[in-house]
């Protein structure tokens, strides 16, 4: 019976490629409010696919800022209730001049949907809906309970997702939440992520005159921001590479020896990794693994840096103001609001003279996260990839973020599974972002499975 | 008989604000490409009024990139002649968001008009072009010889400048410079400029990965651009303020204890100067005055810095690049070919490991310049200056740069007397840059007063 499922979906494959080329043609970026019409649409979008995939209970449900979509299906009792968990939402697509084809105008190329937001999140997130589909469609039921949660605000930290859950605790409530968010490492390898770093983010400015100055006039009588700012960023990190922010690493777990060992046992080559990246040469802090820097160990990154003119030619100013957005990546009993207030402390103390230090206020936080290896959510993930691929799935962490997981943990006490069908190359928050188009297709055979196995295993 | 210049020039003041208003409106900005078709109509609107001014042989002349206007009147044998130099190029207007009122479409309020350029130099550079109008309407004739050089470079350093003097070196031939370009230090005091600072100028990049990379997954691993180049140009300056450049201040020529003395006697009070930039605090390079590290001090100054992400919100990226632009200011004795090669040399031993560094060939320079004190066309603008005032003129430096100067000086064998009506504090390259509208009239009568004691000293 459960073949009818496979069947359809496999016979559906180019309306679905369709459907998704619509979806990611949404410009529904969560930064700015600039594209406060593409989060609208996108929203509607996924309570109308949702709606056509005779789920129960659709709506939007406002947050402070971008809406959660929600939605059930509720109709097999006494089979688990699993909460799926993906976002709407995507990255801001500039720098706009280095895509090959428009970031919202989605382009096939060898294999490749090419867009923003393809592959984080919109190509997963779809996948589990039109599972939903192909079952209703092909047997009227789901073989368990699934309650929807789509956000708005992934790419900006999931400001609202904390009130709301707590909000709605009773109608989120599940055994485990699977998330269609969250990335595979590698193409041909087959894996389950059991953590993910947390996050905590700051932005500041450095203000010298009241108005930008002509450098030629008053340059040498006062600070230059710029100046400022570059040996404000310079006394972030030692020269080779460490936080240099007071107490920083006060509170990470040192990895065991066996987890070490573990960890150089995953087949990964720095050169292999060199060449992804296109890098002059791998750094970072020194006496770990570049696995280890990656998913086990803090960061601290300037995401963006800017005063002064930016033009063609040249302008002789002393600007005003110099700015600078930041991020940590925390590790486990790492305190997203702790480490904000040591990088604080580290700016207020190494402001040079004849600036002011000022610090906006909305800090991102995330707490790190990390899941029980014998979870049964995550053996039954396990269990369909062996399945598939032959291989046994390898057990890896994830340098990135996902606060969900964290969120889903404290106020509803049930863990994540990360159960993502993009992989980690597929160039999320830069330009040419693509989404490997049999990854969907692979993974809408998976989520079926998955669904079906843990129906059966009840 | 010379009277009736006065008297012409005074009835016609809501004419010739009117003309500097239309000339404001044109958008002259010669750094960026964009602004190609405001150029052309800026160096047309010039040749038009040399033209109805009666001025001889008007002509737009081409150089490699903006063209220069030019015109003649030479019709007083025996007397002087005289290259009256300005500049029809303004600076780029941005940052947008900080005008009042926007930048080509000029505005007065409070007897000061608005707009960019018409400080620097539109203002001040229609003065002399009115002024020969005004003798050729009420006399016929120029009391002394007049040669015009208007170009348009003078914003990005004036690339094209020095070949076309070496070309034109006979018809630009003159007994010394006027120029309508350099600005008067105060508005309550009337001063001769004798020196300006040279300049040299650079710009580079800093680059990591081929593309821009998600700081989650590849933060800690590879070096982040914003980084280098914060560890980059802080390297460029002690804590202190110094230029930590090797051999930066090797040319530069000491200044005398007289020097310093007759320094000292300007009137010049560093609370006076800090409240008029609005900065926190005078910061600069220790063991001098303010007014010595503005007129008599090198600097290096970074004129804008950017990489990542500069929208709202935050964006988790780590830069595939990352951008700055330099200028320096130097003083006699300091070559500017000799100071980029330092400054380039001291990039590439600083530049930190994980990153390439690449900079762009098209350096500005522009020598530094100083004017014998006995000079006669100084000593005219002294004497028209005290005979408006009632007041001896200061001699006074500036920190800023005209690369004309230099320039005439090496190629004609000419000094360069600056006579310009704009004031130091009229935010040219900032927003709201301004220009006194007495200013215009009180520059109109000076120069045909100045016009008028040089012919009659012949």
């Amino acid at each position: 019976m459960a073949q009818d499922v496979y069947a359809h979906l496999a016979a559906n494959q180019d309306r679905t490629l369709a459907e998704l080329i619509e979806f990611a043609s949404i410009a529904s970026v969560s930064t700015d409010p600039v594209y406060a019409t593409g989060m609208a649409a996108a929203a509607a979008w996924v309570v109308a696919m949702l709606s056509a995939a005779g789920i129960d209970a659709v709506r939007i449900m406002p947050t402070a800022r971008h809406p959660v979509v929600y939605g059930e299906w509720l109709g097999a009792p006494g089979a688990p209730t699993i909460l799926v968990y993906g976002h709407y939402d995507v990255q801001p697509p500039d720098p706009m001049d280095k895509w090959e084809s428009p970031p919202f105008a989605p382009q096939v190329r060898e294999g490749r949907l090419y867009a923003r937001g393809v592959s984080d999140d919109k190509g997963p997130m779809l996948i589990p809906l039109k599972v939903a589909a192909a079952f209703l469609a092909t047997q009227g039921s789901l073989p368990i309970n699934v309650k929807f949660l789509f956000e708005g605000e992934e790419e900006i930290g999931s400001p609202s997702l904390e009130a709301f859950i707590r909000e709605n605790a009773d109608l989120l409530a599940a055994d485990f939440a699977l998330s269609a968010d969250g990335a595979m490492w590698r193409i041909d390898e087959p894996s389950v992520t059991v953590a993910s770093r947390g996050m905590a983010g700051i932005e500041f400015t450095v203000t010298g005159a009241g108005k930008d100055l002509h450098s030629g006039r008053h340059g040498g009588a006062v600070a230059n921001p710029l100046h400022a700012i570059a040996h404000l960023v310079a006394s972030l990190h030692t020269a080779d590479g460490r936080v240099a922010v007071d107490g920083f690493y006060d509170d990470v777990v040192a990895l065991t020896p066996v987890e070490r060992v573990d960890l150089a046992a995953l087949p990964f080559a720095d050169s292999d990794y060199l060449a992804q990246v296109g890098a002059p040469a791998l750094f970072g802090e020194p006496g770990y693994s570049t696995l280890e820097r990656l998913w086990t160990r803090p960061t601290l990154e300037v995401n963006g840096m800017w005063g002064g003119y930016q033009g063609a030619g040249s302008k002789t100013v002393i600007p005003s103001t110099a700015h600078a957005k930041i991020t940590c990546r925390l590790v486990p009993a790492q305190q997203p609001s702790a480490i904000i207030a040591k990088v604080m402390h580290h700016l207020d103390i190494h402001t040079p003279p004849g600036v002011h230090l000022t610090i906006q206020n909305d800090h991102h936080e995330a707490l790190p996260y990390q899941i029980p290896a014998d979870h049964p959510g995550l053996r039954v993930a396990m269990a369909v990839l062996a399945e598939m691929s032959g291989r046994e799935p390898l057990l890896v962490r994830m340098g990135g973020t996902l606060p969900v997981s964290e969120l889903f943990l404290r106020l509803l006490g049930i863990y994540t599974v990360f159960f993502s069908f993009s992989t980690a190359d597929e160039d999320f928050h830069a330009p040419n972002e693509f989404f490997r188009i049999h990854r969907l297709h692979e993974g809408l055979a998976a989520w079926a499975r998955y669904w079906q196995l843990l129906g059966e295993n009840r």
